[in-house]
C-alpha cells in the first residue's frame, strides 16, 4: 500500500517555500510580508495556482481566510482542517506560518499523487493576520472564524500608515472577488496545524517532530513606576526618588517570585521605556513590560496574581501602577489528535516527542470548535521572528510526512 | 555709609526677570530661548537698553559674548567680571542663567544708584550658548573666551533645523554690528558668577546664599550589553542571554561600587535603550548611561576607573562594552573669592553655607584665567531645567545683595 507520506516531495515543498520567500524578501534571508498587502495577495495567488493543479476547490470567507478543499468520497462528511498563516513579522523569517500552509498543500498533493481518496474532505486554510504585525492584535482571522470576536471589532484598527483594517480587508476582498465566498465558521471533524517550533527543544533533543500537548497560557502586564525627575549632578542619591533604581528592585523581586527549578515558567521583561531618558537627569518615570507564561493554569494564576504586590513591596522611594492587559488561559489540545500524530510519526519512522507550545497559534482559537492538535518541526537555535529563522528541507519534509499521514488517518 | 546692597531693588530685579521670561515663554511658567535665536537677540537688546540707562558701555566679542562695563576710577585696573548666560534649555525655567546676568546688572545699577564708584571697572557678561540646547556642547562662549577651544571647532555643528553654529553666529554678529567689537579673551581681576543652586541643599537647610567651594568633576559612560534575542514564550529562562537581566546585575554591582555614606558621590543611570524593545521578545541588546560626579579628583578617578571591570564581573550571560565619552576633572574656585563672598554675606546679614556645585557652569572655564567664585540662591525643591524652576523674589534679591557687596569689595 502506498502511504501518503511516500509521495511527499521534499524538493517541491522546499522550492515552493523559497518561491514564496521571494515575496517580501528582506536582507539576511528574511521576509516582511504584511497581511492583506499586495505581497500577501501575490503569495495567496501563487498558492491558489498550485492548489488548482490538483483540482482543489478554492474559497474565501469574510475575514479573507483562504480555504483549499480536496474532496473526499463522502460529500456529507465534516472536513479535516489543516493550515496556518501566510503573513510574517516585519523582520520575520521564511517558515513561521507559511510552513503550515505549504505543508498542508503538500500533504493533499501527496494524497493526490498517491491516488488516495479519503472519506472526509481535507481543507487547507490560510488564516488572515496571525502575526498582528500590521494590524494588532494577531489571530484576527481565526478569532473571527471561531466566533471568538466579531470582525467589526477591529474595523477601525489602523496600520502605521493610517489605513484601517476594515479598509484593507474590503480592498483585499474586492481584489479576490473572483473566488467563491463562504460563510465565516464551520464545524470541522478535526484541526491539525503544522508549524516551526520557535524554540530550541526539538533541536536540542535531536527529534524530528514535536507532538504538541497544549499551548501555554500567558499574562501580560505593564508596570509604570513614577518617581521624581532631578538633576544628576545636584540631587544627592539619598534624596532621590529614582524609578530606574526602583525598577531594579522590582525586577529582582519578580525574578525571585518566578524562579522555577523546572525552567517551565517563562518570565520576560522585554520592553523598558524611561522618561525623559537623558543621561544627566534622574528619570521621572519608567515603564516596563512583563510577559508571563506557563502551561499550568493554577501556576499561571497564582504567579500572575502575586505580581502587583511583589512589585509594591520591592519599591523603596517610588510608586507603581500595574496593569494586566492580556490574559490567555492555557489551551488543551485534543488527546485523539495527539495520539493520531504520535502514531503517524511512528508509522513514518520519525522520532517524535511531546511538548507544550510556548508561542501563540491560530490553533488555540480553533480548540473550542473542533478537536485540535499541532505538530512542530525543529527551529535552528530556537530562532524565529527573525531573518535567521531556519529549518532544513529534510526536517520540513519529515514534518509534512507526519502531517500527511495524520490527515489521512483523521479523514478516513 | 551707603552699602551697594542697600540700593539693590528686589522689585526692579524681579520685574526685569519676568520681562525677559516673556521672551520664549512656554506653558507652566517655562522658557524656551535658544541661543543666537531672535528671542535671544530680543532679550539681549532689552538688557542693553537697561545697561545704557546707567551709562554702562556695551560691547560684544567674536563668540557673541555680550559685555556691559561700568567704569571704575582707575581706567588701567583690570575689571572684576560677573555674569552668566541668557539661553535656556528647550523646556527650561525663568532663572537658570539669566539670573546671573540680571543680578550682575542689578549690582552695578545699585552701585550707580548709591553713587559708589569702585576703583576697578565691573563688567557683566552674558556668555553665548551655555546650555548646549540648540548647539552641542554647551559653554561655547566661555570656552572660546578662555582659549579652551577655538570657535572654529564648532562652526559645522548643526541645530535640529540644520543651521550651523557658524551661520547662526555670523547672522547674530551681523544683527549686532552696531555694538563695538572686542577681542576674545581678557584678564579680569576676578570672576564671580551668581546662579540658582539647581539642587535642594540651600532650601533644605533654610539658607539664603550658597558660597560655592568648587565644581565637582564628572565622568560619563555609555554601556552596551549584548545578548541574544529570543521568543518570550518558547525560550527557557535558563537558556537565555538576556541583556535586561544582565543590566540589572551590572547596575546592582555599580550601586555597590558607588555606595557613599557621605552621599557626596553622584551615580545616575538616566537613560536606558532596549532593542528591539517589544514585550514578547527577549531583548538582544541594552544600552544605558552612567553619570558619575564627585568633587574629589582621586575618588572620581578611582571610582570611574573601576566601572568597566565591575560591569564585566557582574554579567552572567552577555558581553558588555563600556565607553567613556566625557571626563571633566573637579574645579577648584579661588579661596580669596570664596572668603570675600562669605564676608559679604555676613555684612549683608544673610545666612550663607559653603557647598560644591553639582552642575556645570561657565565659571569652570574661567578658572584657569582668573580667580573665580560662584554664589548660589536656593532652588525650590531643587528643580531646574524645568518650567517649575522657582526662586522667590526676596531670595533672588538676597543673592544679589551679597553679589553687589562682593563685587564692590573685589573692585575696591
Amino acid at each position: 500500500m502506498t502511504r501518503p507520506a511516500d509521495t511527499v516531495s521534499e524538493s517541491r515543498q522546499w522550492d515552493r517555500l523559497m518561491t514564496l520567500a521571494r515575496l517580501g524578501a528582506i536582507p539576511g534571508d528574511g521576509v516582511n510580508r504584511p497581511c492583506l498587502s499586495p505581497l500577501d495577495r501575490a503569495a495567496r495567488r501563487q498558492v491558489i495556482a498550485w492548489a488548482r493543479e490538483i483540482g482543489a476547490e478554492v474559497s474565501i470567507d469574510d475575514a479573507a481566510n483562504l480555504f483549499i478543499r480536496r474532496a473526499g468520497s463522502d460529500p456529507d462528511a465534516a472536513p479535516v482542517l489543516t493550515g496556518s498563516h501566510m503573513d510574517s513579522q516585519p523582520e520575520g523569517g521564511r517558515f513561521d506560518g507559511i510552513y503550515g500552509v505549504i505543508a498542508g498543500l503538500e500533504a493533499i498533493t501527496a494524497l493526490h499523487d498517491a491516488g488516495i481518496v479519503t472519506r472526509r474532505p481535507i481543507e487547507v486554510v490560510a488564516w488572515t493576520n496571525e502575526e498582528g504585525g500590521r494590524f494588532a492584535p494577531g489571530c484576527m482571522g481565526s478569532m473571527a472564524w471561531a466566533g471568538h470576536t466579531p470582525l467589526s471589532a477591529w474595523a477601525a484598527v489602523r496600520d502605521p500608515a493610517g489605513i484601517t483594517f476594515g479598509a484593507a480587508l474590503a480592498e483585499h476582498l474586492a481584489a479576490e472577488a473572483d473566488l467563491p465566498r463562504r460563510p465565516l465558521g464551520s464545524r470541522p471533524h478535526a484541526y491539525l496545524e503544522a508549524h516551526i517550533e520557535q524554540g530550541p527543544m526539538l533541536e536540542a533533543a535531536g527529534i524530528d517532530v514535536g507532538v504538541v500537548t497544549g499551548i501555554q497560557g500567558s499574562r501580560w502586564f505593564s508596570v509604570t513606576i513614577t518617581g521624581a525627575s532631578a538633576h544628576a549632578g545636584t540631587a544627592p542619591v539619598g534624596t532621590r526618588q529614582d524609578p530606574v533604581q526602583d525598577m531594579l528592585r522590582a525586577i529582582a523581586a519578580l525574578n525571585a517570585l518566578t524562579a522555577d527549578p523546572t525552567d517551565t515558567l517563562r518570565f520576560t521583561v522585554g520592553r523598558i521605556d524611561v522618561l525623559p531618558n537623558t543621561s544627566n537627569t534622574v528619570a521621572s518615570q519608567v515603564r516596563f513590560s512583563i510577559d508571563l507564561r506557563h502551561p499550568d493554569r493554577a501556576i499561571l494564576l497564582r504567579t500572575g496574581d502575586a505580581i502587583a504586590a511583589t512589585i509594591t513591596a520591592a519599591l523603596k522611594t517610588c510608586r507603581a501602577e500595574v496593569q494586566e492587559h492580556f490574559h490567555a488561559i492555557p489551551v488543551r489540545v485534543a488527546p485523539p489528535v495527539v495520539e493520531t500524530v504520535a502514531a503517524a510519526a511512528i508509522a513514518c519512522g520519525h522520532r517524535a516527542m511531546r511538548l507544550p507550545s510556548g508561542a501563540f497559534h491560530d490553533a488555540q482559537f480553533v480548540v473550542p470548535i473542533a478537536p485540535t492538535g499541532m505538530l512542530f518541526v525543529p527551529s535552528r537555535a530556537g530562532i524565529s521572528h527573525n531573518p535567521a529563522e531556519y529549518t532544513a528541507p529534510a526536517q520540513l519534509a519529515a514534518g509534512t510526512r507526519v502531517l500527511a499521514e495524520s490527515l489521512a488517518r483523521l479523514a478516513s
